[in-house]
């Protein structure tokens, strides 16, 4: 008997260790020269990670490796998994172990949990506010940190939203740019799917951002596999969402946690949304420390 | 005839290079199979980096970088150096060359410049607001984001504001977990002073961090060179500063737009802002592409 | 006025700078003791590429990489782009200037490029006898060398074929042992197949391998958006292909160049080669070299 | 008691260890979205590695490395230890463990074994045939993967015959086109080897590739210390060998299954043979899955 | 109950398994031609490190990272702790294990080893010799080996002796060259030590360099932290130290063992010494191996 | 018309860049803060590199390099070509340009330049030494800094003596421990040098340290092709060196500059000294800076 496939998977271990070793070194932990000074290696203690808000709990599998590298010794019990919502003043997960590594990785491990927590929870209220008006899956951009998609994007999905594509490579999505530059050419958009459709492998779908009806409308006729509907209003969206009943609809800008249950409403199928990445403050979350 | 020291030292050429071209990587920028499969490598096109809200210049070097590691022939051309203000609708930049290369590398660009022109911004705020209340200097965190200290730290400096240590071997700080610690081992502050003096490089100072008054007379009586004050109101502040005149004194925490300008009247020498690098969101960056 | 977008993009530089440099420091080419016991470094030559073998072209950019990296000043001209299809005995490039550095280089230098131009005119033979039966396109499979997908993908495009999805991200397909797994929890392959569309980015396209008739059957029922018919010969081939004209087909297993063409006078719209690149020999290529 | 020195020395961890991490990243396996969309993570099941033809067994440590990269609770059992030759249809190795990490790392555990499996057993046959005309052993050249070569190298063992050189640094060979560059200087044979003995580390031998029998007489002259004799038959080949009987020859060029037998017989005491690495098709290797 | 902050405070694991990766590929340890082809893999065996000379452990656990290395079955016990001052003939540690991993591994270990002890022994030798004239702490300089700092300062301590700033960043020392380009701008010492006050994070002391009196009163009457002394005699420093005694001052240049002690009489805080790192011999260390 | 070959071939450039980035990153080059607070990165400046005592010029092309790296307008202009002999107080090379850049980079510069300075200077005298006695080459060995082996071995070759083998792979060399290891298992000298002749590839030579006439003979007589006296007085070596006169000789142990050159005088073609690498002193090496 087996579970089913899982929603979360979680950025495999080499990604996790590698990033940790990155921000281990940037913070030059093993040169904590307070530390060092001031804190015997064998004094032991334990810790407790305490949300300060409330929130998505994220990020806990990368603290943890932080604490690792600088001693095996160290110890991180969870007691919420990722995608967790808890309130105000949750224990989320403690630590023991030798004190002076604790004290060194604390600001890299909190650096990542506080980042990626904020990002899940604000994921999260999108998602909420989007299911009041419909049905539309929300998904994230690639407007993420440079260095750290692999784990904003394991945030949305621990905040409930979906992934649109990782990178250039897996997914067509022809931009204003790209059909401008096709114009400037003589060449139409029923072209340039054709072109796209040709070129890329057939693992892929053709998607097509537009930015008027009149254009959407080129696109549904140019057999898109999918159209982005970018900058509308919902009652702009509605009437091309219902006009195309076989073609799956994605609607982008202007999205905010005040106007995105309305576009929702309009029946679209994907609503996606730079500001879970690129503009979620930080969630706060401090390591509550006792020394032995 | 030369110029002064500059205060907003660019991160080194190497820096910038690796950074952009992991994240070159992290996108598949060299893979970006809509713009492969839909504009001729040889197209050619400008472009204009359009600011659509107001605020601080920040990361056109880097996102310069980005466009010629993907192609040598972009060339960008700078209208406002890092660190100016610009109001809405200002071009701050114009690129010109071969087209798909340009959007292949967009995202890229925009993702580095919109993050750090928005932390230069919100420094600016911080600045300004302090500025109202007296003489105090504003300095940032090791909040953060993983990966892009050096750059995030440039970009406070770019808004006005000043560098706390770069990571934990460049200044001793003892925070209140080290007195904890030490206090479990019946050792006191004074000590613990001792203790970092003895240890650390004569180059560096002792900072400590205090909860209290009691404490802050306690780091005093102990010859700190610098004394943090964390979360005290501006009632506490105040007399422990006027108190201890030949002492460097910094507050932190609970520091917001709304409680800076009440701080630094205190006559605080430093403030610092764990926000200015963990919560500023992105500021909104266009890069309007007209093909040829 | 600009070309149309090429069909053999070119891995990028950085891409081939990678390569060739971990090529040569695993030749040690800088510690070339013959070259340097026998050879003054400033001694001149020039030398020329000579197809032994009719052929297509490839790798000749690699080369040339390899060659400049042990010496600026060495010069490779190509007379034949990658692509071309040469007799024996065809000089396709030429190169000059420091014999010393032009002697260590060459043993990278031609591994790459015999290497590639074999994969290049393995394939053009599959294209040829598969343009004898029909319209299907020539693709390749992820059976590449470790290491040298990008370059072995590109000589498949030199050779006139296309490539499959590059890698497990940028596609989706159930493979004979996904169903299997699926089967073995009591679930059957029109819900495999809603989950992949539920969990996969909406950019990508649903494939499904199967091993019968009657499980294509299933993957049209189910909806799937390629069919991957796995092992069949072409009379099987053909009715399932007549049968579900809005789906698109590709064929596998058992494909040589005796093969090739009746499978492609099926109708079937892909047919996928392992052979490309998994068991081309290397094509004969010498550089005949002339000191000066 | 202690056995004696291995014949079969195989490449260090570290090597397969980086080797394997950069496969999996460049088929970006811990981003297999068809497994991780079909399969959970905690469903269980076994596997078989078939051979498909009769031949060497090489790569299953590889092969091991690879799946233990993705999940450390996958288990590779081996069978039939490198350098087994077994017959179609054998099961070589089983694997037992989670059934996603086993999908996802598939491919990359095969392409490293089927092709160093190919290498292998392509070897074996020219040993084979190599020691029915003499006792003349078979070596293999520098014309490998680049990237690949201590595996390469390692599945030529595997297959019975010997290494040459390693890299441009353990071996000094003066090829035609040094020899060229010295006659352009006005330097003789002689000299050359001269210049090579006083240069090169008094650990390294001596050898010249010559193409003529005269050559091969101012060769020995030189006190070569071997002579490498290139795309000559075995009647130029016997009488050089008998005449200068303390001198070490190897012959090269030309050698192929249908020629190696009657070089061997020459008494010549190396063959070197390209084909060995770079043009042996991959052996056929299939993984049988049986999920639970 | 724990013990105070140590002062010896090792490189950590990680770059110490680096430092040694590196080495090792440096020495091709893993192609151990010799080794490979006259020592069974199995044979067993165990060795001493012995010191032929008298001087002071350092570097056991480098050494002991180069054995692991190469083989996880190596063990190695340690005698005498980095940092134990041992006679002659002395048996610091023992290993046993497989014994062609242990040959393979010993140049490194031992050239580790034997660098490191060498720095330790002579730091010793300052350190009792400055404690015979007085209370003046040594430190060492950045005059360390490219790419070894972090083991060479360890080593430092390990000889009883400080470190001085690590690097750049953890330290503001303007030298001669510094005041020479303020001057050649018109710029003063006291401008320069504002400057440097102003521009650097308040966490770090700002010391300056000065050549005579005159320049250190300058250096006094504008408030440095830190003064220091180049290439000054004893009776020259001895009234500078005395007539500041509320600042630090350094002694450097011109310290040898036949000086060192008279300066350290001067009463002068600190002394730095750069042939503790860059002149300092190898200490004489053996294996003598024992084969099972 | 071109030169001879070289002996003095400086390793290659990619080498030189990686060691002198990895050096500037130890210290942290581009955070000087010293510098980046007190010299403005537009004045401009000059300097003189002064030998401040008599020796070997080595190691200018990687100073260079690490100037180069800081800024690219940094000039170096070379008076005095590496392995020249200069006098105390001679200007070995100038520089000009930034002045920041100058001084950040100073530090690294010179640690390279002493360093191989220092050992190209030591090696000279050995060099001398030994040729008052007779023939013999002076070699080094693989008692290097870990790191900078390439960059010694240039080092040992500026001041006119020859490398022996450059790691574990070119060349074979059973060792006391190694013989040690076969006479446990009861096998003899002979069959060690056997085994190595049929296990290592044929383009190396067999050599083997032997401490006693008696297994001088015996390898003598195993037909080995260099043999290694270890530790043996003039008056042990005289006799054999000349009963053998085939047979390629080396001493090593207890040679130093007072006994080097009676080893010199017995006839041995090769001396091989540890002490030119591991313990020569860093030469002096001033950069006098004239700033603008």
């Amino acid at each position: 008997m087996t579970s089913t496939p899982s929603d979360l998977a979680h950025p495999d271990h080499e990604a996790v260790r590698t990033a940790v070793a990155a921000a281990l070194a940037e913070d030059r932990a093993s040169f904590d020269v307070t530390t060092q000074t001031t804190v015997p290696p064998d004094q032991q203690g334990s810790g407790a990670f305490v949300f300060r808000a409330a929130g998505v709990v994220c990020g806990l599998e990368i603290a943890r490796e932080a604490f690792r590298q600088l001693s095996p010794d160290l110890r991180v019990e969870v007691a919420y998994e990722d995608g967790s919502f808890v309130e105000t003043g949750t224990t989320v997960a403690t630590i023991a172990g030798p004190l002076a590594a604790m004290l060194s990785a604390e600001r890299v491990a909190l650096n990542f949990a506080q980042r990626l927590s904020g990002i899940a929870s604000l994921t999260r209220q999108y998602v909420e506010e989007a299911a009041r008006g419909g049905d539309a899956t929300v998904v994230d951009t690639r407007k993420t940190t440079p260095g750290l998609r692999a784990f904003e994007r394991y945030a949305v999905r621990c905040g409930g939203a979906r992934n649109h594509r990782d990178n250039l490579q897996d997914g067509v999505l022809t931009k204003d740019n790209h059909l401008a530059a096709a114009s400037a050419r003589g060449v139409d958009l029923a072209s340039v799917v054709r072109s796209a459709r040709a070129g890329a492998a057939h693992t892929l779908r053709i998607e097509v951002e537009v930015d008027t009806p009149e254009q959407a409308a080129d696109a549904v006729a140019a057999d898109a596999d999918v159209v982005l509907l970018d900058n509308m209003g919902p009652e702009t969206i509605r009437p091309i969402v219902e006009g195309a009943p076989g073609v799956i609809f994605e609607a982008s800008g202007g999205v905010n946690l005040e106007t995105i249950r309305a576009i929702a409403a309009t029946g679209v199928q994907l609503i996606s949304v730079g500001a879970l990445t690129h503009s979620a403050p930080s969630l706060d979350i401090a390591l509550d420390v006792r020394p032995e």
